[in-house]
């Protein structure tokens, strides 16, 4: 499912909804409205191309949404939202409901506004974490706690959308699938209001890497990295180097420990086959906590094969010039080489 | 605790572990070494000056890094591991034993390493989930199955250490504590080895934001984001937009749904005082899509208090302006309004 826009928003949200339903044949397409007939018109009209048109409608359930943001009641808020999924209905069939702020919202509430838009039609119930506030476990209760005590819920789909503001929305959508959701709105490298929404690259890659849990995405894991960079470069908004699973370091090791691990046998520190996400290989990276077994490692790339009388040698200039440097790249390989006198002893790899 | 470094590693890593611990009075200051006389010796030596030093020691305990690392068995890795805790304890009192790769450690096998070194004096047992592999519940349940089945477990410290492979790294750790360890190994930003380590900065702010945990770090937040600046700006490494507390946009609010219950009152979309971690006050960003609460706000900010006519007149426009640029800002405002001859109304704020 492909959630392109808030048609309503802006002519550009609008024509970005109305473009992919054009495009987009293989997945259901959905546009974000508010609990108001004229967005559900709007985004009516823009899905009217696709092939599989959702709209996705909802309204705030918590406290703090009902009282400080539409200034209303709960009963209030349940006709509403009752009403925004009966008036989408006329237009789609497949219409998911956001209950806003559910994070934060009372247990029982929230299961009372869920069995109320189901009869109202509902085929997918989406359960925001709107502020990023949940834990896994409190996020993963809730999610278990619906599966629980709405009727109806077993002929819908519950959907996580969860936000990073305290580094916790992978993690917390993990925990409301292994919790019975099937569903998980995410966003390439995280991107997203604030601190940003789940990372559609580290779901897909955990789903992979914990076969046990039986939830394959069929997304191809092969275009994770190429679609990152895309996405980066069109946004101008750079992924740092730790990030997961695509950032520049995801598969770089440093330290001697890990090191020398990895050139023993990779599995020791790497759970990802890099070229599986679309890189083309980890590397093992020259800094003053490398040992012996990098430094032997990487000058044989560069062609040079040391004997260890060479090596122990050499290793201590190694660490003097690493400790002034943040990296040791291969020119300062060959430079070291050099001074030593050593000299090829292969063809570089 | 600082862990400030691995003496044996480099000089400058040595003389780091040497030069804070001159420093730091406050804190206990941790040398790492690998399971081996040598290097236990240099972090001895490293930490001569520290007021409570400790030495951090361990050895890998799952199959890959027994067979393929070590080329071991799991009954000679054990009586390495005593052997390094009792020596390290020969020179210091405070020792941290770490499991290494206790992610895709077997539990069983786990539990008999910890409690044999506990018996030779271990201080700390740290898990640490070396690959990133570990779900939060899987992580937490390793940690209540070491409570549960080591002898001697509650005179010692759990400490947790996670990796950020798969974007899990702050979950896991919460998993850690919420199930009984109380030492989380965290670095600022989250830098570490491939896609890094649990951030110190969600840790902190996830155990204020959620005081029913009872669990206080006793850490000025007020200093994070300064704390985290100079740390991008010393290694070079910039944390990206989206960073959770301490990215650029983690307190920027463009969405018009957001924006417009923030501009209601912050609590409805945000779960912390951007004031207590330093950084001086949220902000609303004028995107396409922001909506009329938004742009009058703005418009206010620079002066002009607009009439719900002169809203209406010039909303269309600025999403016109706005679907062609990223965002708009106080001087795009400026041109708007004079463009359709709204003269400032107020002061500026």
């Amino acid at each position: 499912m492909i959630e392109a826009g808030f048609p309503v928003s802006s002519p550009g949200d609008y024509n970005s909804v109305l473009e992919i339903s054009k495009i987009v044949k293989n997945a259901t397409v959905c546009g974000l409205t508010r609990a108001n007939q004229k967005d559900i018109e709007v985004a009516a009209a823009a899905l009217k191309y696709a092939k599989r048109p959702r709209i996705h409608t909802g309204i705030g359930t918590s406290d703090s949404h009902i009282i400080y943001k539409f200034n209303s009641t709960p009963d209030k808020i349940i006709e509403r939202a009752i009403k925004a999924v009966a008036y989408a209905k006329t237009f789609v069939e497949d219409v998911e409901f956001y209950a806003e702020d559910a994070g934060r919202t009372n247990n029982e509430f929230l299961a009372k506004v869920c069995e109320q838009v189901i009869k109202a039609g509902a085929t997918v119930l989406n359960i925001p974490d709107t502020t990023g506030y949940c834990l896994p476990d409190e996020y993963g209760a809730k999610i278990k706690f619906l599966k629980e005590n709405v009727k109806g819920i077993h002929n819908v789909t519950i959907s996580c959308h969860c936000h990073n503001d305290l580094g916790l929305a992978t993690a917390n959508a993990i925990a409301g699938i292994q919790n019975g959701a099937r569903q998980i709105e995410c966003t390439i490298n995280g991107i997203g209001e604030r601190a940003g929404n789940t990372a559609l690259e580290e779901v897909v890659m955990i789903l992979k890497q914990h076969p046990y849990l039986n939830l394959d995405t069929n997304i191809n894991t092969k275009l994770l990295y190429s679609t990152s960079q895309l996405v980066q470069q069109s946004m101008g908004m750079i992924v740092q180097p730790n990030k997961a699973i695509i950032g520049e370091n995801a598969f770089a090791h440093s330290s001697g420990i890990h090191q020398d691990g990895v050139i023993k046998n990779r599995e020791t520190y790497e759970i990802i086959n890099p070229a599986d996400v679309g890189v083309n290989e980890s590397s093992i990276i020259l800094t003053a906590r490398s040992g012996r077994a990098a430094l032997a490692y990487r000058a044989k790339n560069v062609g040079y094969d040391l004997t260890k009388v060479e090596l122990d040698d050499i290793y201590p200039q190694f660490l003097q010039f690493a400790d002034h440097h943040k990296e040791v790249n291969d020119n300062d390989i060959r430079h070291l080489m050099e001074l030593n006198h050593i000299h090829k002893s292969s063809i570089a790899i």
